[in-house]
C-alpha cells in the first residue's frame, strides 16, 4: 500500500507516511463479502503462503492457506500484510524516513497492538473491503484479532484468535525485557541507530533464543533433543555439545539474517502494552463486540496457556457472544499454531464453512 | 582449606592445587558424628548463615541454620562450602593460578557436579569427619546432595535433596545456554580473559534475568509485578515502564556485582553435565546408596518440577530405601527453597530429630 497522510498513533505520536506492505491469495468477489485477514505473529510476514520466486521459500502458513485448505482460496480472498513496526515492508524503524532519507531509528514512535490493527484497516480502505469476512492469527496475530473485533465490531463477521492471550502478564513481559536488554546491550546496537554499520547480531541472537526455549514446551524438548550428543562424548569445553544447544545457535543465527533488531524491540513492546483488561474487567472489553468467534488454543503452550483463552471465551460468552473454544491437545508447545494444521484445518474450515453458509442463505 | 597436591577431575584433568573456602557453625562433637553439610545452589557461597561483619548481610539460608533452627547449631555442626568453580573464595576460573600469578580464566579445566562433591569429601578430610549426619541443598545444592549419597554411600547418614533434579532436561540445559551465550557474545567477555580490564557485565546481567525468570513462578510474578508501571502512566518509550522490568534490571545489575561471568560458565556447564541416568534406568545410579532420604519439591517449582523429585523418590524406593518425599504447596517458584522456611523447617527438623534420636538410642 503507498503513503499518504498523517496516521495518528494510540501514544499520540504521528507517522508523516504509512506504508503498509501486503500479499493477497485467492480473488476478492464483486461484493467484496469474502476477505479474510490473517495477522502474523513476532517474527512473521506478509508472505503467509505460497512459494515466492526470490527466495523459494512457502509461506509461514502455507499448509493452511491455498486451495481447498483451512483459508479456501478458491472461496476466500485473504490479505495477510507486515505489520506496522515490522521490518518486512511496513513502516517501521528500519524503513526510510522520507525526510531524512536514512532509517528511521528509534525516532519511529512506540506502536501498539491496535496502532498495527488501524494501519491494516487503511489497508482494508484502500481496497475498498469495508467487512472482513473473518480475521485471525496465532500469537500476537490473536492479539491483533482480538483488537479488531474490539476496534471495529461491525467489520469483523468472525475472529479467529489461536494460542493467544488478551493481555501481557508479567512473565511474558519479563521474557520480553531479557530480549531487549540482550540487543540494547549490544555495543553494536549504537542505541538504534546500526543501519550503516554493524547490526547488533549478537543480542538479537540471544533474545531469539530466549524467544525459541518459550515456543516450545518441556516435552516437545524432550522428545526433539533429549540429552543427546553433537558428538559422541562430551568434550569438556564450551562449544556446541548438546543437540539442544546446536539448534538455539542456529535459530538465533539464521534470524538475525532475516530480521532488524530495532522491529524485536517495538513489536515486543507492542505486545507487552496490549492489555484488552485495562479498563476494568476483560468482559467489559468485548462490550461492543459482534462478530462471532472460534477461540483456539493448545494443551502445552506455556507462553500463553490455555487458562489465558479460557478467559477470552469466558469474557466473550459473558457479552452473550457466539464463542467456541477448542483445547487441541498437543505437546509442542506455543509453535503448535504453526505445527498442528490437521488439528485447525478440521476446525477453522467447519467454522468459516457454518458462516459461509448461512450467510449465502441469508440467514443473517 | 589450604591447597595441596593435584586433585583428579571426572574429565581425567587436573588441578595442581585444590583451594575450598568453607564456614562452619556450631561445635564439632568429640567423636564428629554431628556434622552437616549444607551444599550451595549456582549464585550461592560458603556464607550460609549468621552476619558476616565485613558485609553485613546474613547467609543465603540464615533462617535454616542457627540455635533451635532446621540445622540446629546447638546439636549439629554445620559445614558450607563455596563449591569448586566458584568464585568466592575456591579454585575457579577467578581465582588466581600460582603458576602463572594471574586467574585462570577458561584454562580452568571444566568440573562436574561430582567433583564439587569430590572436593568436599577433601574438605571433610581435612576437618578429620568420616561420615555425615547429614547433607542437604536446594537446587543445584541438590544436585551435590544426590551425588553425595551416590559417590559415598557410606559416608552420608542422611541426604535432603530440595527442589532439585536427577539430570539436567532439554529446557534446562537450553535456558542455561542463553545464559552462556549472553555472556560470551559480551566483547567484553574477551574468551575469559577480562580481569584486567573490564568485565562482561552486560552479558552476565542478562544470564541472570533469564534466570529469575525460572526461578519464580507466573503467579509469583503475577502477585509482585502484574502489570504495575514504575511511572503512572506507558511512557511510550524504551525505558523501564513495567516494575518486573525494573525488578529484572536490578537483579542483573546487582549480581554482576557480586559474581563471576566465567564462574557463571563453568556452574552452568557442571549443572548441564549433571546426569544420574547416564548409566542406564535411574534406579541403578542409586543402587549403592545407603542414606535415608527426605526429598522435597515445591508445588510451583517450574524449573525442577515435582514430577522430576517424585522420580527421584521412586528410583530411591525402588532400592528399598528409606524415602519420604513432601511437596511444598507454593507459588513461589523455584525460588520456594530459599522462601518457604516454616514448611521447610518442620520437615527437616523433624527428619534429622527422628534419625538423631534413633542414633542416640544405638537402634542403628
Amino acid at each position: 500500500m503507498p503513503g499518504g497522510g498523517s496516521f495518528v498513533l494510540e501514544s499520540g505520536a504521528s507517522l508523516a507516511e504509512l506504508r503498509i506492505a501486503y500479499q493477497t491469495y485467492g480473488e476478492l468477489n464483486s461484493d467484496k463479502t469474502n476477505a479474510i485477514l490473517i495477522c502474523h505473529a513476532l517474527s512473521g510476514d506478509a508472505h503467509a503462503a505460497g512459494i515466492e520466486s526470490e527466495e523459494e521459500k512457502p509461506g509461514w502458513w502455507n499448509e493452511m492457506i491455498g486451495p481447498g485448505k483451512a483459508f479456501d482460496t478458491e472461496k476466500f480472498f485473504i490479505i495477510c500484510s507486515n505489520i506496522l513496526g515490522g521490518c518486512k515492508g511496513s513502516s517501521g524503524p528500519s524503513a526510510i524516513n522520507t525526510a531524512t532519507g536514512k532509517p528511521h531509528g528509534l525516532s519511529f514512535p512506540i506502536v501498539s497492538i491496535k496502532d498495527m490493527v488501524n494501519a491494516q484497516k487503511k489497508l482494508l480502505d484502500f481496497l475498498g473491503i469495508q467487512k472482513l469476512f473473518s480475521v485471525c492469527g496465532g500469537s500476537m496475530g490473536g492479539m491483533q484479532a482480538l483488537q479488531w473485533a474490539v476496534s471495529y465490531p461491525e467489520e469483523v463477521i468472525s475472529c479467529i484468535p489461536i494460542a493467544t492471550t488478551y493481555k501481557h502478564f508479567a512473565q511474558q513481559i519479563a521474557f520480553d525485557e531479557v530480549g531487549r536488554q540482550a540487543i540494547m546491550s549490544d555495543p553494536a546496537w549504537n542505541n538504534g541507530d546500526y543501519y550503516d554499520g554493524k547490526h547488533p547480531v549478537a543480542g538479537l541472537a540471544v533474545a531469539r533464543m530466549v524467544g525459541h526455549i518459550t515456543y516450545m514446551s518441556h516435552e516437545s524438548m524432550e522428545q526433539k533433543f533429549g540429552r543427546v550428543l553433537k558428538k559422541k562424548e562430551l568434550g569438556h569445553e564450551f562449544s556446541t555439545e548438546f543437540e539442544v544447544e546446536g539448534y538455539l545457535r542456529y535459530r538465533g543465527g539464521s534470524f538475525v539474517k532475516r530480521f532488524d533488531a530495532n522491529s524485536y524491540l517495538y513489536i515486543t513492546k507492542a505486545m507487552d502494552y496490549f492489555d484488552l483488561q485495562k479498563d476494568g474487567e476483560l468482559r467489559h472489553a468485548f462490550k461492543r463486540a459482534k462478530s462471532k468467534f472460534l477461540v483456539i488454543a493448545f494443551s502445552s503452550d506455556w507462553l500463553y496457556p490455555p487458562a489465558q483463552s479460557k478467559e477470552i471465551t469466558r469474557a466473550l460468552k459473558m457479552n452473550g457472544l457466539d464463542v467456541t473454544y477448542c483445547e487441541v491437545s498437543s505437546n509442542c508447545g506455543h509453535d503448535a499454531f504453526l505445527i498442528e494444521f490437521e488439528e485447525e484445518t478440521k476446525l477453522i474450515k467447519h467454522f468459516l464453512g457454518n458462516i459461509y453458509k448461512k450467510l449465502k442463505e441469508k440467514k443473517w
